[in-house]
């Protein structure tokens, strides 16, 4: 556990009041799953908001139990003299809306009914998301900060910078895009219909049902993986080899097949299928560009200065995507910092290539430094906070 | 129609005689349904066989009835003075085994039990399919040929050139590759895994049922699509446009959802989702490398020369591996003109890209043009042959 942050605890806080979505609907009694690492200090402005992606959550770093086997899913970049560096930072990771760890999704229980919320939850954005994160970090008594995420985190992030510019000092999105392409969009959607036309789907209502959507949502965890490793990297890893010898047979032939498989198999066992489906929407759905008219609009909003990192094989969420993004901040007139790292991972690439990204990330957050850590800022008490193990 | 080959009938011929598969298994009473355009030569030299992709037939050109809105397929390339002109040539085009539109396929009816084969059909190959067609093919009388194909077809026309030297003098190879890459055989598994959790799948033994597993091809075919246009194709077809606008709920929300629930919807109409589970496996198997320990060995049994051509914007079967296949050529000491075709349409150009593939066809078959065009030779007699129409 060298440099790590070392046991943590999945914190949960609820508010009360209800929240307007972005569909005109409105959501109320949210609760929202976080960590935290690190100490906040006076001034509230050492504060780094961690954005997770589509199926992670708020164990960013650390062991919730002596027992765990894997730390938390950026454990990597965060932690004493780590990229994200707990010595001079307070980290903050939360789940997001629309998941199902912890953070207020389809699968808790609607307030109106007593019964978990099925398709009665409404269709969330990521502005919505946003909207929720914000109501935590001023919980925390945060001020100020940096946000960062990977991926759809990326979007978060994005949408942060452009909607509070007075919180938001510095903006890093990794491996992201302001807005899907239609290649993007259209492998979403079809990880969605494997969801919708699972013969246990039962129209997002199966909580209380003996089974679930399971196999739709690992042919859409399947999708979803083909996108994250590049053709190059499923060559290497996989090649034409086979599983033993030819089957004959449509069970696993190919290793490739058995490594979806696999994937597919341990997903649903720590992934809700409603959840797959709003937060894809919420992805596909963010396009400040036509909300602002340009991506150069939106970025005027903000009062951030932006690094944009991204990983040359990742094909889901391109280069050439990310450089759309700085060409609209140099635009925009706005600080901005870009590289293409060299990585044959593809769009995981973002979630293993931490030791480049720790250099160029560490330099990058020198002016974010406090000048002395100060002491923890007390949680203000006029709101619900109780801590729970992770899991439940 | 003007260049048509005009009204055509698709034909079908029985063999009682077993023949032996790769997988060990046998099978018997195959029917082959095809079709011809043009005259053969009294030699028997003048003959080209199309082979087709995935999901086609044998009616490759003209119409099978004055009310037909659609020719056949590859209707642009054959015909009167066109790529593959029926004026010099005699052209043949079947339905491969496995299939579902007249040949001997998973829905055809088992001789052994009076039903159709469902699950029991064995799971065949490229190998198979080519030596099924060769039966076609002695029938007909032709003693020489060229052979095209492309997509899958590739992979027919260059397992003919391997498996049947003395047959062979031209292979025309289109859109392929010599096998499949990872990621292939990943989105072919994607679709398999979608059609055999669909709930009407029943083990594959549905013909019976009131219900087919059509939720699960049309994801396979949805798949499909994706990998067929190129992401450029689909931002210019499609972009981020929304068919009407966000309707936030899980119903088509894109245009480019809208495109592929269409092809989907449309697909499980004209479609049997075992022969795409047993057709994409014989894609998947494919492998002459493997099989002959280098591509350049697999080469050295042929006594064709070679035609590819592959399209830039394909990424399913890369300009690469079309690449990979000229070099084998030329090691192998064999005649081979390669061609990289520009197209915006991806995969999909093979089939609509007509113009500068039959410039240079038409050049290249030069050499196999026959010095006069001769009577048609008889068919022979001691092979059951029948007519049908279209569709039975």
């Amino acid at each position: 556990m060298e440099n790590s942050v070392g046991l943590v605890q999945t914190k949960f806080c609820k508010f009360d009041d209800e929240i307007l979505l972005e569909s005109g609907k409105t959501l109320k009694n949210i609760q929202i799953a976080y960590e935290t690492y690190g100490t906040l200090n006076e001034a509230g402005d050492n504060a780094i908001l961690v954005c997770h992606a589509l199926t992670a959550d708020a164990h960013a770093a650390g062991y919730n139990s002596p027992e765990d086997k894997k730390p938390g899913w950026w454990d990597t970049m965060i932690g004493p003299d780590k990229a994200f560096d707990t010595n001079k930072f307070f980290i903050i990771s939360s789940n997001i809306l629309g998941g199902c760890k912890g953070t207020t999704g389809p699968s808790s229980i609607n307030p109106d009914t007593g019964k978990p919320y099925g398709h009665a939850f409404p269709v969330i954005t990521i502005e919505d998301i946003v909207k929720v994160q914000k109501k935590l970090i001023d919980f925390l008594g945060v001020k100020k900060m940096v946000v960062v995420g990977g991926s759809m985190g990326g979007m978060q992030a994005m949408e942060w910078s452009i909607k509070h510019p007075d919180y938001v000092k510095t903006t890093i999105i990794i491996a992201s895009t302001a807005r899907l392409s239609a290649q993007a969009i259209a492998f979403n959607a079809v990880g969605r219909n494997a969801i919708i036309s699972d013969k246990f789907f039962n129209n997002g209502d199966y909580y209380d049902n003996e089974n679930s959507p399971d196999y739709g949502l690992a042919i859409a965890r399947m999708v979803g993986h083909i996108t994250y490793l590049c053709e190059e990297a499923m060559h290497t890893k996989f090649g034409r080899d086979f599983k033993d010898k030819p089957n004959f047979d449509f069970g696993v032939d190919f290793q490739v097949e058995s490594y979806l498989e696999y994937q597919g198999r341990i997903f649903v066992d720590r992934f809700d299928a409603n959840s797959y489906l709003y937060i894809t929407k919420a992805i596909d759905y963010y396009d400040p560009i036509s909300k602002f008219g340009s991506l150069e609009n939106a970025f005027k909003q903000s009062n951030s200065r932006f690094l944009i990192i991204c990983f040359n094989s990742d094909w889901l969420f391109t280069t050439e995507q990310s450089k759309e993004m700085v060409t609209a901040l140099i635009g925009a007139g706005k600080e901005v910092s870009f590289i293409e790292l060299e990585s044959p991972c593809g769009h995981d690439a973002f979630l293993i290539e931490y030791k480049e990204q720790t250099k160029i990330i560490k330099s990058f957050l020198k002016k974010d430094e406090p000048a002395n850590n100060t002491a923890q800022k007390p949680v203000p008490s006029n709101t619900t906070q109780f801590i729970k193990n992770r899991g439940i």
